[in-house]
């Protein structure tokens, strides 16, 4: 598909994230108001909420946008979803009869708050990333047994924790928890010495199921996607996650764009997962491409400095697409939910400079990464601030989420309790 | 305490589990009335949503019982439920001037289906028996190895599904899922053939909290317990566990009693946690006995034959308490929210029939026990119905929780797509 021009200018140029193709689902403010449901367009939000409330979109017999979270256009399933792109772009089309309607709902991005764009039912986080599971497993394990049996025959997952989930922007504080360094008899609590982050896709479910679902319908559940950084305390994790897996190591903070792109606006980028290397039960198999072509780059900014790209790869590296994950995830009977958010796992490349975690890119501490202003970085400082971006790249133009950011508080002081 | 006495002549008797002391919260309905709140006296419940509508019940300046489950009660805070618990008791005690209010607003437990009495927000399950950590461990690691080495020094837990989480009386469906046999080269999908419960507590988190929280606030944060029954496929486990923790063996069901026993009910049964075999972190301490001293069994009954009790323990057996294990889950800044589910972990006692699971009395399947009917079971069959009850024990009466039960369903048949 080409460019679908705008009467929006902004909306028109190849750098934009929020070109008319687009049109992701987001929640802002503007000062005290209440917070509202918005569309980006170029550097604008259209306000949805607000065109819904005068008459101007109707998606039901109830309001929808009334609540400043989309999960309520999710409920109404793909139908509506499909319904309310064509409203939209009939908004902001070139040429469009209802420009000057429009105008009226028009508002700069560069004014607003931006917040969670959905209720976060539940939230669970994969492992598909076969780059990043072996670089793991290699430090872990060595290199003979870096990727486990199970990897090449199920997505492993573990449920995370829904509450961590925060929007873009939102200061993350350095974890507290139980470490014990190599060679200490006991553990001691503190501030976490090796806090890193995790470079992911989320997908976020827009219907519910019951029963076990196949791929194909898995993939029709799918509203749209974000961006997502799971932040992981990897000296916190090393202690606590034998026998029953990651748990405070990762419930510190899991940063979300604010922008939910609709799966609708990415058909274009489809691409096939990497060839299988052993053959997939039938369950998990794919009936045609459904993975997506989406370029990913982390910039790390120490506090007062410029920030250096610190990775680039693509979400196509992930062997399981979010359709199998979320089909594997029903297998047991268990019951999913419209907002259940869907962590990728990492987005590693087969290359240095494509890991998606530092813990890969500083190979555990051993080899830190020299950034653009001449610093070491083995794991996060204080001050530090994280960005993730993406985008699938269009013919003239590209299909983005909004930057990913988030920036590292120092540990709290340990109360008197604690010490 | 002594037996309080009420007019509801069941309550007084040593053997109910709803004496005047308990007023256990749950949510039950009449034929195809709406569901309402209700509180357990003797044979009777109380219709908590029918005395506020009538203006006889006033905790707050807005209705808090005019939605099915308990969670607007909870998010008044302990002055609320305080104030509650007294309310109640005046309706409800011998001699009480409101009986013949009170009168028109009970009815037959018999006449009534319960449903999930709370809101459950996100689920968290712990592994703090000691006697079950090392039965399991010594089963899959050897005897040496059986603790992991951070057991002693925090409670381990891994996020659940809360979105598994039924009411006691649902059916459940025997799970399918990927498993590899012992000596199979790769995995087949088919229906579990070791499905098994676990016999646990559940706390249920009545207070929000965004910090870190000590033991002795995380305590206060509790509203209350219920029985649970974290079904667990051990074939699907064992294969997709490593590295990252169980995921589809504990999704397909978590089965609570209909009725949530307030912390304030359980006071006068407060027991220490088993002596330190190490010493805690000081944040870990506890400033007094956090645990409490409840009888626990589980009662098998396979289809159309008698029960067994298949095992009698206690819940002090735990080494950490719920809210040791609460400040636990808040170190690293996670957020807790009102119906937050904490799970306590498998609780088994020292001797064999005080196991509490089916993987442990049976000893990974090798040994068998053989039922009251002669039938044997290693794992739970189709149709198996398991029941778990619990009460602590008080001069002359006890403070129970209704029984927690659960029937195996045959697994659904492969969809064609899964062959």
């Amino acid at each position: 598909m080409p460019l679908l021009k705008s009467w929006v200018d902004s909306a028109n140029t190849a750098t934009t994230d929020f070109p008319l193709n687009n049109l992701p689902c987001g929640v802002f403010s503007i000062g005290d108001a209440d917070a509202r449901c918005g569309i980006a367009i170029g550097d604008m939000v259209l306000d949805i909420t607000g065109l819904e409330e005068e008459g101007l979109l109707t998606l039901a017999d109830h309001a929808v946008f009334d609540v400043p979270f989309w999960n309520e256009l999710m409920e109404l399933g793909p139908d509506a979803w499909a319904d309310f792109r064509a409203q939209v772009t009939e908004f902001l089309r070139a040429g469009s009869p209802k420009q000057a309607l429009a105008e009226d709902y028009l508002v700069a991005q560069a004014e607003v708050t931006l917040h969670l764009p959905f209720l976060v039912s539940e939230y669970t986080d994969f492992y598909s990333g076969k780059e990043h599971a072996v670089n793991v497993g290699t430090m872990f394990r060595g290199a003979e047994n870096a990727l486990p049996p199970n990897w090449l025959h199920l997505p492993i997952g573990y449920n995370g924790r829904a509450s961590s989930v925060v929007v873009s922007g939102t200061d993350v504080r350095r974890p507290l928890g139980q470490l014990k360094p190599p060679g200490a008899d006991v553990p001691y609590f503190g501030p976490s010495k090796r806090f890193d982050l995790e470079l992911e896709m989320g997908a976020v479910v827009g219907r519910a199921s019951s029963d076990m679902v196949s791929v194909a319908d898995a993939d029709e559940m799918i509203f749209g996607y974000v961006l997502l950084n799971d932040w992981s305390a990897r000296d916190i994790q090393a202690w606590e996650y034998q026998p029953l897996g990651p748990f405070q190591a990762k419930a510190t903070a899991t940063t979300i764009s604010p922008w939910i792109v609709m799966a609708a606006a990415l058909q274009d980028f489809r691409t096939a997962t990497p060839p299988r290397e052993v053959p997939l039960l039938p369950y998990l198999r794919e009936p045609g491409p459904l993975s997506y072509d989406i370029s990913l780059e982390v910039g790390l900014a120490p506090e007062g400095k410029p920030e250096t790209v610190i990775s680039r790869t693509n979400y196509a590296q992930m062997y399981y697409s979010a359709a199998q994950q979320l089909c594997h995830h029903t297998t047991s009977g268990c019951p999913m939910n419209v907002g259940d958010l869907l962590g990728s796992g990492t987005i590693s490349g087969p290359t240095k400079d494509s890991r998606g975690s530092l813990l890969e890119l500083s190979w555990g501490g051993k080899e830190p990464i020299t950034l653009d202003s001449g610093e070491a970085r083995s794991f996060l400082e204080d001050g530090d601030t994280l960005t993730l971006r993406g985008h699938a790249q269009g013919d003239g133009y590209r299909i983005g989420f909004g930057a990913c950011t988030g920036r590292v508080m120092p540990a709290l002081e340990l109360p008197d309790w604690a010490k």
